[in-house]
């Protein structure tokens, strides 16, 4: 099997503010894994503050090594998964993942969800996500852009305790969707603990990484404090690969998984397998992403109790067609593998 | 879609005794989903010491609310594994899973393993089982009767550790083979810190379930006592469905999982990933069954490290054909689903 690796820039609609700048382009990188006639694409997010670098992305993806691990039959995609080197950056093996399971599929004439027994009418109503503004005026605006949509998160975590309450108030006063919010770890233990049941009045349906990525024991404290009747407390950050599940079992409600975080299709599989039987909920998200990433965690995404699939709606030159998005509800094309098709310029 | 049993009396080749007498037949329950031209067949392994009755299996199995459950469309395979009722014995959902399975994969035209994306060729051998006997003579023709096989397995527990060192010094010295112990809970902690440093020394593979089920006191000291260099200790009947794994996280070197006392296929798998995230070896047995189950299990065998699956070789008038074993090399059939067909009379 031939492996190539392309630059994919992705065009951010909204420039994405961040402590350090302001970026306006995502330099994803595409995977294809070709065998005979059939490709398999997968994608590499790029995420600037992430820890893994473009540099050591790339180097994953074009040493040869990697090129006997795939090995020379698709349909022994345990066999390949299995030799992949597992040292590398999540989100170049997520890659490598993606296009292996898309090419296994083309190869069985199935959509991945189908080779899956999942049902694609199961996939959750993908939540809409209204970051901060400077002003009221622009606040209120970005929630009823909202309208239609099921659920809406709220980025919190402005620095202020009463800017964050005063946003959930804002959201609570002009919709009537269900609302998460996610925090992104921006509160200390002691943040969260005199936040959440003030926020819990609004009516929350989660709280997302309240508290910092490595901060176990406010996860303890929380769980421990906080009433019965709290919103679930989902960890995102605090979530990366398979390993990172057990240690928050009993600590926190759920888990956000990723593809780029866990390295890809199997490693989220697996993670669910353990969110479930650790009676934990389950969180489909992406990072910023084409439709191919977008489309490999849709089909996953009828195993979640949550989606929030949005990454390739931020961005102007998506280079592929997959599940398709209306106001939430996410469509799988019905192709075998992923379904995804290049745009031809 | 339609379910339907049959009784499938599975006579003995030789009587199985047991503390409270002797059986010669299995009262196995087989079970059939039919939908449009395919048909799905499952199995449920009746195991006389175990605590599920036969009539507890054939309620699970006659239940109205189970024909509901199935559903009406092969494909949503998850759909209708969720909705099976939970609380009925295992070895009953066990054969409706299997049959779903079976189902789904001939719709979808693939044998189930290639529908996992197995490796058929990474079955590891069967191991052969040698069980007690009444003297030393005839305790050496049953080892020799291994002949070929690469793991014997030793059933240890006679009551009196002399004997059982004897059992398998005498063993040793017939065979160059893999030898493991299983001794079916019948030690003592005690007697299991000092039995396994005395058989180590005749280099064995694994001990399985040294200890009483519930034993979990026994496990740990095991652990933090042995050296470093002892064989790896299987659970058996400490480990039955999901839920049982966890707890023996760090406790256990490895954990035997039997479709009949977890509940089937789905299940199974959820135990692997849970296995695997602890870094737990895995063995895939099974019961007293025809080449049904055993062929269900045959199929995840790929991801075993152990296989244990002679389970239908000790029945005379097995129902179906299915995997066919030679010497422990178990080759699976290369039809869709399970790949077993009725042997006609």
């Amino acid at each position: 099997m031939q492996i190539t690796i392309h630059n994919a820039p992705l065009q951010l609609e909204h420039p994405f503010k961040l402590s350090y700048g302001t970026t306006t382009v995502r330099k994803n990188i595409l995977v294809n894994i070709t065998h005979e006639d059939f490709t398999g694409t997968g994608e590499a997010a790029v995420v600037p503050y992430y820890t893994s670098t473009p540099e050591g992305i790339l180097r994953y993806l074009t040493d040869p090594a990697l090129g006997d691990a795939i090995g020379d039959d698709p349909l022994l995609l345990e066999d390949a998964l299995d030799r992949l080197p597992s040292d590398g950056p999540a989100a170049a093996r997520a890659a490598v993942d993606i296009a292996l399971h898309d090419l296994w599929g083309q190869r069985l004439g199935q959509p991945l969800y189908q080779l899956w027994g999942l049902n694609p009418a199961r996939i959750p109503q993908s939540s809409y996500t209204v970051t901060m503004a400077d002003d009221e005026v622009a606040y209120r605006e970005r929630v009823r852009a909202a309208k239609g949509y099921q659920l809406i998160k709220l980025k919190l975590g402005s620095g202020s305790r009463q800017n964050d309450l005063q946003m959930v108030r804002i959201a609570r006063e002009e919709t009537d969707a269900q609302l998460c919010v996610d925090v992104n770890g921006g509160w200390s233990a002691a943040d969260a603990l005199a936040m959440i049941p003030r926020l819990a009045e609004y009516d929350l349906t989660f709280v997302e990484q309240p508290i910092a990525r490595d901060d176990f024991e406010g996860w303890r404290l929380l769980r421990a404090s906080l009433p019965a009747d709290r919103p679930p407390l989902i960890a995102d950050e605090s979530v990366q690969g398979v390993a990172s599940v057990p240690p928050l079992a009993g600590i926190v409600d759920g888990v956000n998984i990723k593809l780029a975080k866990c390295g890809g299709l199997r490693a989220a599989r697996q993670m669910i397998a353990l969110a479930r039987a650790y009676d934990m909920q389950v969180l489909i998200g992406c990072m910023i992403e084409s439709s191919v990433a977008v489309t490999a965690a849709a089909h996953l995404a009828p195993m979640a109790d949550y989606a929030d699939l949005d990454g390739n709606l931020l961005i102007t030159n998506d280079p592929y067609r997959g599940a398709v998005m209306s106001r939430g509800y996410l469509t799988l094309p019905d192709a075998p593998g992923l379904g995804v098709t290049p745009v031809v310029d």
